[in-house]
């Protein structure tokens, strides 16, 4: 199932130095393949050190890349690791990727709506860090599940019920994790074909037939601005296409949490709840849109917009809730929890936050919602930290909502009280209001399918 | 004598995050002078690593320093190491340095000038390494010539004699060489303001009451135009009236070596030959003019062009050349040289280079013909080598001068014959012909003194 990537040497035979390298790139002339792999492939054996890798990440950063670089580059940080493959899985693949959000349970409520079209979700996900959430831990909220811990494993459930899902365990694109630790401290980041390689090394090195990205944009997001965000997502769609993926990007909005709920069980609830066509109207569409562009993707639909009417028509009956039994079944946990949630560990203590101010919401920011779920307990400052599945917010008011002083913002599930206090005012921190009307925010600002 | 460099501590106090730094010069943003000081303090001591610096540095490339930022980067540079000043000299001081170049006696002649109008030439000279010289070397070609070992020795020639020059031994800006092995493997070296910074912290870093700078412009220097190079000179001069210093830049040409001679002795010989007015006539040119800035510099010249008319009659005196004599005497050398050539040892077999073609001489590669002279052993291609004093070449021909295939392009002076073919190849190879007439390009560029 692993394809130990070969690192080609085709060139390793003729002299070259790193410094003509980076003095091009500097200079603002395209590299060659051989150039690219000569400098990548030296600095992951070691033999370019971090000195000059660095100053050419900031010439990459005043540059840019050419199409021609991208693709040679994001070909080079792919084959670096592990290459995974689902062999013998009999259906069409999905990967639904975002750039990381609060109250992100999509893919919680995603897989069982594309289970019940017969599409096939096969994902390595992370746990969460700091004020983001991750599906592995949301999806142990529920009292017996566990993940499965082969891909043969992975396989069997995604054959049977249409969703296989499995922590990170694999040598997945080391090279980024490198150039990450790198950028981070050099201020080269924030660069858009440096970001795109990222995202798409990774995505490419585990196998998928279809590709859906989600790029948050606002304030609290990596994009500041949709015109950032437009560029990351077309120098995504070129790498994707320029390895013949069928991709679709999608520009959503960052400016207040996605849905209502944030903390592990509250979450899943909410994604269950979506199921059955009570959820926030926001995650809603999200979720049937996703759900559309799969179909697209999979040439089931003609476009995205048929694809989300036939999303619409099955979320309104059984099958989805079906498949997300089926599903939790499957690693080993209690399906019973989908027609009754008191069998899912939520904090009895609750605590209303109430508004200072009276207003328009205008903006809800969602990494001090992150954090102040975090502080309750729902997340990690640290890696080693033990997370509580029962704790976290529920959001009583979104972007647009008419608000006066006294009124709910948000109701703390909460187990200790210590943090309490803290929390309570990070949630009324993150609240910004207008006097005159806002129009509620779109979720989704834009589709990207072509280039 | 020396000022052990107080590194200053004001702000180490307060936190700063050394990829703020790089990412507010990435950004285009002017650091404050604390934001310089920390980092490159830092990195003195090691707590910043080679790989944020090499950023910071391809930052820089891109954006550019601004004046207050080059005053405080050259500043921290200075006090790196050690600063040089020669108290108890009783003359005006003149520092002139050139930013390299073959054929280049200028210290040689230029010194006893100055001496004859009581300005004083304190100087710590390097060794010459691969294609250009260093005085230390020529000078050395004088026999019995040793130089002053300790400051209290320089000090007493440059009193007496005028003239006190010794080699380089002092721990001068350390951190200039740390950060110029960083920027030749991380192609920035040819950024403005770091060129400037690295040559002016040294020159500040050891004492002259005037600067006299000499920027080459040409294919074979630094400077590949005369844009650039007037860029370079006034970014010095900013830096050098930053810190108040008299301070002159001259943009000279480098489309061929600096007058005739290339080799110690054959240098020595052409200086003594330029101060009894018989010198190349770019040379002496070269040499009024220089004396001239000295003569503005210390206010005895109302301008650098009556200043020079005043050492174009000082030139017609015997004062220089006897300052020449007192100055080979004050370091234990037979001063008989000056007026006898063959107490200098010069190479007895001369080989006379042909010309292959016919036209009007339009470049003569400078770095070509100081090749040729170094492989018949003039010069150092190593550190470790040894170099015969005796050995180089002298131009028959210079640019503009009209030449017949057969005719002789110049004499080469040698000891043993191996690699005699190859200098022969090189010095021809050095001359480029156009069939249209070429004008006798001028040595001086251009004179900047304002900003």
């Amino acid at each position: 199932m692993v394809i130990r990537a070969v690192v080609k040497r085709f060139y390793s035979n003729s002299f070259m130095r790193i410094v003509d390298i980076i003095q091009r790139k500097r200079d603002g002339h395209e590299l060659t393949n051989k150039q690219i792999v000569t400098l990548l492939d030296s600095y992951l054996e070691g033999t370019v050190p971090d000195y000059q890798v660095s100053a050419f990440l900031m010439a990459v950063y005043f540059r840019g890349m050419t199409d021609a670089e991208l693709k040679t580059f994001t070909d080079c940080m792919m084959r670096s690791g592990d290459l995974v493959e689902f062999h013998g899985v009999n259906k069409f693949l999905v990967d639904k990727h975002s750039t990381g959000g609060v109250g992100d349970k999509t893919t919680i409520a995603l897989a069982p709506l594309l289970a019940a079209f017969d599409i096939g979700t096969a994902k390595l996900s992370g746990k969460g860090l700091g004020h983001t959430g991750g599906t592995i831990d949301k999806l142990e909220a529920i009292p017996g599940f566990t993940f499965p811990e082969t891909r043969d494993e992975l396989v069997k459930n995604v054959n049977e019920t249409g969703i296989g899902i499995m922590g990170y365990s694999e040598n997945i694109v080391p090279l980024d994790k490198r150039l990450y630790s790198l950028r981070d401290v050099t201020a080269t980041v924030s660069s858009i074909p440096l970001i795109a390689s990222s995202i798409m090394s990774k995505k490419l090195a585990v196998y998928a037939d279809g590709i859906m990205l989600d790029v948050k944009v606002g304030a609290g997001a990596f994009m500041k601005n949709e015109e950032d965000a437009r560029l990351l997502a077309k120098t995504m769609l070129g790498i994707g296409k320029s390895f013949d993926r069928k991709m679709v990007v999608h520009l959503t909005n960052m400016d207040q949490p996605l849905g209502l709920a944030v903390g592990n069980s509250l979450e899943v609830i909410e994604a269950i709840e979506t199921l059955k066509g009570n959820g926030p109207e926001d995650f809603t569409q999200l979720i049937l849109h996703l759900t559309g562009t799969a179909l697209f993707l999979n040439g089931r639909a003609e476009t995205i917009e048929a694809g989300t009417e036939m999303a619409d028509r099955m979320i309104s009956t059984e099958e989805p809730l079906e498949k997300m039994r089926m599903f939790i079944r499957s690693c080993g946990g209690d399906a019973g929890i989908v027609d009754d949630y008191s069998r899912i560990p939520v904090a009895t203590n609750t605590l209303d936050v109430l508004s200072k101010e009276s207003g328009y919401v205008s903006q809800i920011e969602a990494e001090e919602i992150g954090k102040a779920a975090m502080i309750l307990g729902a997340g990690r400052p640290t890696k080693e930290s033990v997370i509580d599945h029962s704790v976290g917010l529920v959001l009583n008011k979104k972007v647009g909502d008419k608000v006066k002083a006294g009124e709910k913002l948000a109701t703390l599930y909460y187990t200790g009280d210590e943090h309490l206090q803290q929390a309570s005012e990070k949630t009324v921190k993150a609240f910004s209001f207008s006097i005159e009307p806002v129009p509620a925010s779109p979720v989704l600002l834009d589709t990207i399918q072509e280039l």
